[in-house]
């Protein structure tokens, strides 16, 4: 359904999706859970900023999926950053902004 | 920041979100936990849809407060319905479409 970039940097992974076709159905994120493995991945220890084009319930899936990792990051490109909405660690806290270039 | 209405039907609650100047900055997102306890609020037992026009930063947050419950879904108004990105119940998978008149 879609392709996966991974983009690690000190501290901070940039996880970057790309569908397909443009496009994808909820019965496709029932692949999800197996396609990505963020334990496999190893960026468990990282925060990690979600970018992508695509619909609200793909961005929660992987926010879910990404619950093992220090932090979750939406990218937010009027922002010019990703926008912390779970952290496990005192690093970070919901609602901060990490820049991004 | 935003008022959230609560919607209980059998098995499963809508929380329908309104941002009060039709805008949210990350900044706002710090009191979220405080505005809004799923335990405090007696919905921990039941699927929740969420609603709403905000960002998707916006969402993922909700979404991860409301990990104590039974499942978290998504409303697409182009699906007629919420999609579901979170299950810890048999009853629903991730990908399945609740659909909500």
């Amino acid at each position: 359904m879609s392709s996966f970039k991974i983009e690690r940097k000190e501290n901070l992974t940039v996880l970057e999706f790309e569908l397909s076709s443009g496009v994808i159905t909820p019965e496709e994120l029932k692949t999800i859970n197996f396609d990505f493995d963020p334990v496999k991945e190893g960026i468990t220890g990282s925060l990690v900023v979600i970018s992508g084009r695509g619909p609200i319930w793909l961005y929660c899936t992987l926010n879910h999926i990404l619950h093992p990792c220090k932090g979750v990051g939406i990218y937010d490109p009027r922002l010019g950053g990703g926008v912390v909405v779970q952290s496990h660690t005192p690093e970070w806290s919901v609602g901060d902004i990490i820049p991004l270039e």
